[in-house]
C-alpha cells in the first residue's frame, strides 16, 4: 500500500470504489436510469485520481469521465475532469463533514462538443455510502438537476 | 476484443502502450530528462482513452495526465485532458497521414493552479515510433519548447 500524502486526510472518506443506481433528467431528454461504478484512488501524491463509469440498465455503456481531486487546505477541494464528449469541468468548493459543494469555476467545449455553460457537484458520504446530486447549465436551459445517486462502497 | 468504431479508424495509429525518455525545458526552470508511459485504448465507442506517466531517472514520479482523442471526420482530431495540477486542456487540429497538430482551444485553470495559457501538441508516428513535441505559454513566458519525447511501441 502506498501510503497517503498527509493532505489528502480530509478527502480520505472518497477513497474506494463505490456502485449503485442514478436516475437523470433534463428538459431536452426522457428521464432515465442508469447503474455506475465510481473508483477515488491515489498514487501517494497529493491528489485524488478520479474514474467514473455509468451503463444502462441493459448493460451497454452510457457516461463516462475521469479527472483529480485536489485539496485545498483542510475544508476544501478542486475537482479537474475530462470528459470523451468535448467538455473540461473544473470545480471548487468547501468540504464541510463528509459534503463536498462543487461549484464550476470553468468549463471548456472543443469545437464539436454540446454547449455546457455551468455544473455543479454536491457529493456526500455517510458511511459505506456516497449519495451526489449534479445540476447543469447546458443547451440554452438554465442551471438545474440534471443527475442524482445513491452508491454503496 | 471490443472492435474498434469505425470513425477510429483514422486514430487506430495511435493504438497501444508506448515507453521512452524524453526532455523538458522551460525559461523559469532547470531542464531535465524524464521517462514516460503512455497508452491509448478504447472500448468500443467513438474516443480513444488517454493515460499518461512520467518518472524522474530515479523513478520517482513526475507528471501525469489523462483524457480522451476525439475523431474529427478523418482529419482531424480533440484532445480532451485533465492534469492534477489543476489543469484542463482542449485541443483541437488536423491530421496529417500519422502526425497531429494540435492547437490550444481552452485551457482551464483551477483558483490554486500555476498560470497556464496556451499548449501545442505535435504528435507523430513512424512505424512503432512515437516522438512528440509539447509548447507552453504559461508563467508570463511566450510560446515556446517546453517537452519531447521519442517512445517505442
Amino acid at each position: 500500500m502506498t501510503e497517503l500524502a498527509p493532505p489528502l486526510e480530509p478527502l480520505a472518506f472518497l477513497l474506494g470504489t463505490w456502485r449503485g443506481r442514478g436516475r437523470g433528467d433534463y428538459p431536452t431528454i426522457e428521464s432515465f436510469e442508469y447503474d455506475e461504478e465510481i473508483t477515488f484512488s491515489h498514487v501517494g501524491k497529493p491528489f485524488l485520481v478520479y474514474h467514473q463509469r455509468t451503463w444502462d440498465l441493459d448493460g451497454r455503456p452510457l457516461h463516462t469521465e475521469m479527472g483529480y481531486v485536489r485539496p485545498v487546505g483542510t475544508d476544501g477541494a478542486e475537482f479537474v475532469i475530462a470528459q470523451p464528449t468535448g467538455i473540461t469541468e473544473i470545480h471548487a468548493g468547501p468540504l464541510d463533514g463528509q459534503t463536498l459543494r462543487l461549484a464550476t469555476q470553468s468549463v471548456g467545449v472543443s469545437p464539436t462538443a454540446k454547449e455546457v455553460r455551468a455544473v455543479a457537484r454536491t457529493i456526500s458520504v455517510d458511511g459505506d455510502t456516497m449519495t451526489y446530486r449534479l445540476d447543469m447549465e447546458a443547451v440554452g436551459q438554465p442551471l438545474q438537476f440534471h443527475l442524482e445517486a445513491e452508491l454503496r462502497r
